[in-house]
């Protein structure tokens, strides 16, 4: 099947136009099966998602029947119901959900699959001996939990093991009524949308920052404001003078640049969201993986003003399928919060925050993370390493002692030199993904981010070596 | 501490009024500590859900200090910034978060506790057996699924086992494609409000109808609209003219009522949902338990327009804490709700779905369906034969033998006796639930809904002479 994209907004729709034109215009006929989705993705170098979106609006508009899965068939359109009527016949969904196909048509790295090293950021430490152990206190949970369903808040052991974890590690007092867990940072993102922005609202961002948060927030339909970041975090000198009504950082460890946001710059912070009266989401996603010196102290913890939302994760130090995560709650916004996720889902599942609690009262968790941290410290010095000597002065390194990934900028490339060079990895069996898509705006200039989280110091070495040969290549041509 | 209620507006208004002025008058003066929100809940009989908000809503204006656990004390007023700075300084909710202030203050039924029979619709089918078949398949899935964050629409092998059970029990023909798996119905009346409904959308519902969704779609800030409901179901004679964007039914076993819709009003809804163009959910809560006839088929079974969004949960026939509900979704408007889905929360435990995948094809969770039905058949009778022995024509029984709870109207009652009637029967030890806060507009009737899920046999044949008595009493005077 030759189809051409024209280029023109979101690729769904692109493949979407294309394929009408070609049904329209008799090159493909009535009766005739659309090839799987898996397999045009594949071919036309798509997301399956995207591929699976265009089919969806063809089969809405009539041109093509049949369910995916069982295989889609081009509609015979004399004998249907005429396109517009099909059309009108499905009212359009809400604002929300019209924009949310926006941002999950945005041109997003393609994720590379069955390479030989795949640096993805987000893959994980795959641990047997986790898998093993929460096994059992799965297992044990489900034998001494009442399975109803629990408060809103979260079970009141994980959140008093949290508050204790939050004390010792991260310098957080926090009281068990101060926490709500949920299902994830993305389920804290989107509540804190519902309970405190409107359509329209302003938000401030950091540049580059995370992926998911940006998302929502667009979906939501806020107006985002991208604040720069340098090697202390965000310019807090290029805060908008027009109050926001939310600031979104990551002062421990910037995503995804890395760098932590200085003393000076977190007091800024806390006095231009006072003056301003705004709030001020304070991400953590790996707050926990820090490899050198004493991590500095959350910035939740210098908030005299109670401005600080605190999120952090057991789904980045545990793993992705856990989907756990709490928030640390002014005292004013408690209860609209525990409103929200009631009547969101009602509560986290029980089993799995009993489970946990009982894994971090035992000493498990803590120990697990010990040897996570330790692991993760030799893997990333081996990308270090490895970067030194194959990819030398060819990039310039971002270097923070900590997290589960890397930043490396390429000097003398543009965007384009970047694409091609991760083009030409893939081709070589190496996943490497652009920091571009994590900008609001044009990225100042090329890098990538190197996930090194779920490869073997043995595996990074060898892929640090193919890196190596990718840009050989580029310096030749 | 004496606290009057001056009975305007929600609870939490009215003790937040009762406790500024006993403070302003210094009848509590300043650096007291107020009572814990429990003791103080216990002692007005208030719910602590009323308490918490009030206590907050002081702190917010700066009436009351400290954190709730550690004790909040009264402040000194004249030391402290005065009551609408403090007010000012905290930017108001969103839209969103005040309706939801408001429908979670609203006076629903206290629910009782410590009470010898406790017949409370939710509360659970304890079962040992089932908690071990669980831990072991929780162990299991623990050490065969790749802890990562699954596919958005829900673990493959779940959404199979699924589309099978469907069609071998309730008719519906759907594929793996079809389905979202979501944490809970409530999720799923909530991803429906994002996706489909704006501010201001008319939505009808059934009269009487579950409250949650009440809850949920007033708070999302849609116009409801109740219609009459009779021993075949929702009146459709009496939908609305003017075009809803959304009807919410339960077909195979009206909640609360029980009716079963019939096939001839399955039809009507049809065609009217098609004709105004509005999309039909169809909430099948309970359509597992059903005791006597094979089920009428799913409403989404007959829906050729592919207008109905099917809602089934695991959580009813499980447990409430395991947090599983999933949706067959209109072809439509799948890729919507996906999106909705992955910004929400990015997708449901992995392990619990594994889980119960494997406990579906291994035939475990149709064995505990069997179980479980025969278990709450005979609750079922031992409530319907003790009601008949001990209520006699007292009451009248709305009788369908379906589900997990039973109607009883109150014949020659009206709504305030049948309150005082809850009020005895609560201080004999028996915990009964009105009827009244599952209405939007005054309900035709008395009735209490009598949950049979978590009483043995046993107790619920004591139980219903404990009621005999209580109606007895109310006889005589």
């Amino acid at each position: 099947m030759y189809l051409e994209l024209d280029g023109r907004g979101p690729l769904y729709d692109q493949l979407t136009r294309a394929l009408k034109a070609s049904i329209l215009d008799g090159r493909i006929a009535a009766g005739t099966q659309l090839p799987p989705t898996r397999e045009l993705a594949d071919e036309l170098d798509l997301s399956r998602t995207t591929v699976l979106a265009a089919y969806e609006q063809l089969r809405a508009e009539g041109f093509i029947a049949g369910r995916v899965g069982s295989g889609s068939y081009v509609s015979d359109l004399q004998a249907r119901p005429c396109n517009h009527h099909a059309e009108t016949s499905i009212p359009a969904p809400s604002r929300y959900a019209q924009r949310a196909r926006e941002v999950r048509n945005w041109d997003i790295p393609r994720i590379h699959r069955g390479l030989r090293y795949n640096l993805q950021y987000g893959n994980p430490l795959v641990n047997p001996a986790l898998n093993n152990a929460w096994g059992r206190e799965l297992a044990r949970a489900a034998n001494y939990t009442r399975l109803v369903v629990n408060e809103v808040a979260g079970l009141n052991a994980l959140r008093k093991q949290t508050c204790d974890y939050l004390a010792r590690r991260r310098g957080v007092q926090a009281e068990p009524d101060d926490l709500l867990i949920v299902c994830g940072t993305q389920q804290a993102i989107t509540l804190i949308s519902r309970v405190l922005l409107e359509e329209g609202d302003r938000v401030v961002l950091e540049e580059p920052h995370y992926f998911g948060a940006h998302q929502a927030l667009v979906a939501h339909g806020v107006e985002l404001v991208a604040i720069r970041t340098d090697e202390q975090g965000i310019l807090c000198s290029e805060l908008p003078e027009q109050s926001p009504r939310l600031i979104y950082v990551t002062p421990s460890h910037q995503f995804p640049t890395g760098s932590i946001l200085s003393l000076q710059r977190r007091k800024e912070l806390l006095r231009y969201a006072e003056q301003h009266q705004c709030w001020i989401v304070e991400d953590d996603y790996d707050g926990e993986f820090s490899y050198e010196s004493q991590p500095m102290p959350a910035l939740r913890s210098l908030d005299h003003g109670d401005r600080v939302i605190y999120v952090g994760t057991f789904s980045k130090v545990m793993f992705g399928g856990l989907r756990l995560a709490y928030m640390v709650l002014p005292a004013a916004l408690r209860v609209d919060f525990r409103n929200a996720k009631y009547l969101g889902d009602m509560s986290c599942p029980v089993i799995e925050q009993s489970a946990l609690a009982h894994f971090m009262e035992d000493g498990g968790f803590e120990r697990h993370l010990r040897l996570s941290r330790k692991e993760l410290k030799s893997r990333r010095e081996a990308l270090i390493a490895g970067l030194k000597e194959h990819a030398r002065d060819r990039v310039e390194i971002a270097d923070t002692p900590a997290g589960m990934h890397l930043v490396v900028w390429l000097p003398g490339y543009d965007q384009t030199r970047c694409d091609a060079l991760i083009a030409y990895a893939h081709d070589q069996g190496l996943g490497l993904y652009p920091m571009a898509p994590l900008y609001l705006h044009a990225p100042p200039r090329p890098g990538l981010m190197l996930g090194y989280c779920s490869l073997s110091v043995t595996e990074i070495r060898e892929a640090m070596q193919l890196f190596g040969q990718c840009l050989d290549h580029f310096q030749a041509r």
